[in-house]
């Protein structure tokens, strides 16, 4: 992301938080009082989002200082210090709460993307992730999924082809579907196909299509799937991943296992800003 | 909201998920074939959203036709037609995703509102949101808990004032902090102050407090609290709520239970678009 | 407010001021040219704006130098040199302007907020502000009224209740609408009533509204009134109070009076910068 | 102005009194609930204004129907019906406040604009406004100058040269300052030079500058200057002109006066809106 | 492009042409005054942007009726005409510059991509455009590339691998660089790998780059780099092919021909609005 | 531009050529990597644009370091070394396309003013620009003019008063036109009316028009013109002026040609990076 781009999102999280900036802390405090906070994990997982955390503070006030013990993914646990802040009380009591949102909710991600990556071991398989993300952060939220460890499908309907049953039976067919796409679309992007049967693999295979997604099928199925694709194209599996067993999926042979759960069932990482005043 | 800034941010969230349109869509389908489809359940819970789910399609083209079968706040269970949608399949396919992306948060958010209300029943006390809120998201997220059930706490730290730990020290007691607020503050706020003993609740009693936060506070402490406290403000029961026992911090006869986790991890409700070409 | 929003203001102020840049200035200096100048008051008041006028410059450009004899809030007298600029010619000649407009309208209503304020010495009522505003300047307007010893009402619609004769109408009674208005708006915010007559008052009382909007009553009956509440919620004086007798308003013991003129007639607090090339 | 740019402020004034919505009206008034209101003027004056008072609820909600009972820039009598307004309960209430200052605002610049104009009856000189504008009213402003009888100087530093002292200071005269404008202006426009005396009126004149600005000079002095330009440049009377005495400056045979206090110091023109519920 | 998009952009557009409205138009012609005019060839083309040429009288005023007498990406001879207008004067003569500006570039663009792309007729090869576009127009003058008959090359750095010298060096090679970027990169995208010699063709082979560019390469070593490559990737022509013999190019037997002179150096097809009042 | 303008712009541009990054680069190359590159022209011409150049680089990072060899507007020829940069490989990199782009056009533009420019040596016409420039390029395209030695027309619809025959047939005439110019538009402006005859031409003198187009006229007639008004208005040649003969045009003795081709149909300057690695 242009940096701007992303600062002109956190200039907007912070307004709907404090559009007429925070009457309590102004009344309270002075402009001029200093305080210190330590970021504190409250539970185990992979931090993700520090660059963004200390981002608010900066937009906010270039002065607010920021000391991380960590690096971006790593493994923190409860009572970790994830970091030490310093500087006006008003800057760092005004910016804790979007600050912290984001960093539990990237964070979040990261641990689910690493827990489910982890299931994969051993085999080729990788997590990917989905378009299901939460609107306005798709893109924090797919870098987080790689800090997590696992692997980005596309970004938008702009920078990829899915062909989906409703283009294969509007156009008339898998080929006619692949054909159409490939006269069209940028010759840079790889062309896939949503195939939920043998017979759809093997039309797919036929019009040489880039991948091959493996859409809801048994594990049994799936194994058979990728026997017949034999590394002619890479392959997907989809549909519900979050609900079944990642491991048996990765078994298939399968290179890419797609969760939506990734992003649209996240729960935020427990972390919390302890003020030292 | 104002509309205006709500279709913007529609509009802001289109342009996330197809900022140069869908290509797919665009080279397997023709601009003036139609299309139908049904929004089924596919999960039991609380429906919220459909008014931004159909702003979305209103948006993008308003000759896209949906016809809800159940109200919003409605309770939809596995296999339910929520909804029928019927327009240009360019349409209905580009707006799929970003529709469903804000349906399935909001129904996610509304069905938790709704199952921690149910356990404060036979008991005064509400449950309410937290500026613990998706960035970006805050205005509906907090709409969807009122159509859960609950209710909202302030919606920033512009509109109303809440004195922590840190204000009272800075300002150097509870009764300074009440007064220097009540100086400076729109006098149309209530100002609350966070305790976590009796002899501060005493104190913010004295201050004149309009709500008492009773923080991270064991039952029977609340309890006591309450009843010193006997009607003179409002008392909000605060502190990792989310992994409290509802019923038993309902029992202490607190107003207000605040819960971060109603907007901060969330489970996206599962509600799919099943189209009929 | 967040800075960047006001930033954002100031930057489409300049460029309302000059979209294409100073065609004179940059045709008849050259950009090294540097300059020096005197912000001088040409008529008694209250200075307001002082920060706002240094950051339109400081957006211009970071280098032009002001020095401020007088801190904000504080009096200024006809000739009295309020600061210094010094930096480039350009950058000076080109703010000029704008940064005059915005310190000698808000230095108008501080010293309007002043004026009136004076009238209530020796009574318990403060003068308040109204949402009788310059579209686009509100924030602004209000903190100049807080500069000027006055303080504010509900900033908008959304972070206040206040129940009008229309919402009493519609709600069936001043109960209902409390009532409706005590469910649905966050339970941080007072909920204010107004009222035309001692019944009303006391149908207020009853639905035990926060704040009691006295409107349009004479001084009699407004002092009959504040009798009546004894101090039960607090009491405004509304309508036409531009016009009306402040001290008599005041001693009828009303705790608020609110002036729309504060904000919607201001006259320009005459302050002029003088180049010295 | 191109509609959108005016609708996007529109909105933003709308935001600006409601980012929320309206809270009292959204719990006491149903959504279909529908109202009438009557516009009426409580002060003499001209009004201005209506299509942008009729454009607030236009972009508010189409369904709001408004019918005036007099023309853009007519004179309007205490107790005069302005308009009658019908629609939805709510999107009147809403709207109510950001149209009516907008409305009487305008009105108020007009109606000024007015009074001084008849003080030029029976000479050539007109009545011009300046830049001292309300910071992001300044269109809206011109445009009621414009109604109101007035004519407008430049809009903006990028739309016209004036010659200022300091300009003249750094070209090194009047005659260098007038030719480096002419040389990198765009040649569609006139230049003008500020002049505080007969001899730079003749240096000014010997430029060939198009307007000549008599700035700060006495009754006496401003007519033999305009004798002595005699019709080789128009004449611009300037400097303090709101304190002055109109007829006797436009007697002097200047052809244009300007006045800054026709923008920066307004008293809003007392216009209400009357509910019938 | 999400439509809206655009329509900001539009509407940006005629801010630039318009910030104030057109002062000539609207002091000579009253709002009511009804005008035809119709839109003709002065040069032989391809004609590409009726769409936007008709949204920008859409957006100024949807009462403006056109209608075509030639589809996008039609051939225009010199008298031909492409269309009718109808509607308010002003809107037609505010809009017309904007809306005509659009029309001549786009056509401009898509007849020179039509003429290129005739070269290539007997041969495999497609002309491609590249990222040397006009910023702010990339989008439209790729459209416009596509109407005329050639193909999309990446539409940015985010949606597209291309591994220039730079990267190979910093990476360690070729392999390493395209490991990194296959790591990195969403998987749904090609991998190009830019070659200047046979041996880095080789390389990028061995690595299984998607897309080979033939950088700089005679026609004599592209001949030998394709017959190399045999199918295993696509073969993409670089390097000043706006200058070089496309003929020749397209006869070694490459895939993809790129021109930035495509749209970096366009002559607008001559294209007037006649207006018959 | 006030600068903010621009910078808005700039970001723009960045965002539509790395919406998410330049992920080929941020694959390949570490975040600390240095490089440096030279600027180097491959035609001759006359550059312009170093400042927006240099100031894409600002925006993105401001670590970037540029030392230019020439000024802006100074000849160059094939093989100059322009400018060196020096900063991080992923910064230089992510910029260089949209700062190219941008330097390539306003050379190109300003190299064709100067050639034009020079062929009216020895008479008093000057090259001026039209509105037909690129949308959204505008205002720097002008600045490339003048950079070029050649002069700008209006800048836009707003601030320049321009009368066609349309404005001319709907007012009643020429004489009927200029007034209601006069009257309604700023008494700084300049108007100008199009003519086509020596009629004409007399009746925009009698009018007192300050500017008089001559629209496609033969050069003698335009020599009869230019006599006819004796330097009693500026005089401007215009009309397909990019084809015709500049020295016979300005032969005539007109004050002004204007080229709307200068803008239109503009030859990128090419102008490479060269990275060392």
């Amino acid at each position: 992301m242009v940096n701007n781009t992303l600062d002109q999102k956190i200039f907007g999280w912070l307004a709907e938080d404090a559009p007429l900036g925070d009457i309590t802390t102004n009344s309270c405090i002075t402009a001029d009082r200093e305080i210190t906070a330590r970021l504190v994990a409250k539970q185990n997982g992979t931090v993700c989002g520090l660059d963004v955390f200390k981002r608010v503070f900066d937009l906010l006030d270039p002065g607010v200082k920021i000391s991380f013990n960590v690096q971006e993914g790593g493994t923190i646990i409860v009572g970790f210090e994830i970091a030490r802040l310093s500087g006006k009380a008003r800057s760092l009591l005004t910016g804790e709460r979007v600050a912290l949102n984001l960093l539990q909710h990237l964070s979040g991600v990261a641990t689910k993307a690493r827990e489910l990556s982890s299931l994969t071991a051993g085999t080729t398989a990788k997590i990917a992730d989905t378009r299901k993300t939460t609107p306005g952060l798709r893109e924090l939220e797919k870098y987080a999924v790689r800090i997590g460890g696992a692997v980005n499908h596309r970004f938008s309907l702009s920078d990829g082809v899915l062909i989906k049953d409703n283009h294969i039976a509007a156009a008339g067919g898998i080929a006619s579907a692949v054909n159409a796409a490939r006269r069209s679309a940028p010759f840079t992007l790889k062309i896939e196909v949503e195939c939920e049967s043998l017979s759809q693999v093997k039309e797919a295979l036929d019009a040489k299509a880039d991948i091959i997604m493996l859409d809801n099928m048994s594990a049994e199925l799936m194994t058979d799937a990728v026997k017949l694709i034999d590394g002619r194209a890479i392959t997907e599996a989809s549909g519900n991943m979050g609900e079944r067993d990642i491991r048996e999926v990765a078994a298939t042979g399968v290179d890419i296992i797609s969760v939506g759960a990734l992003t649209h069932s996240v729960s935020a990482l427990d972390i919390s800003l302890k003020f030292e005043i």
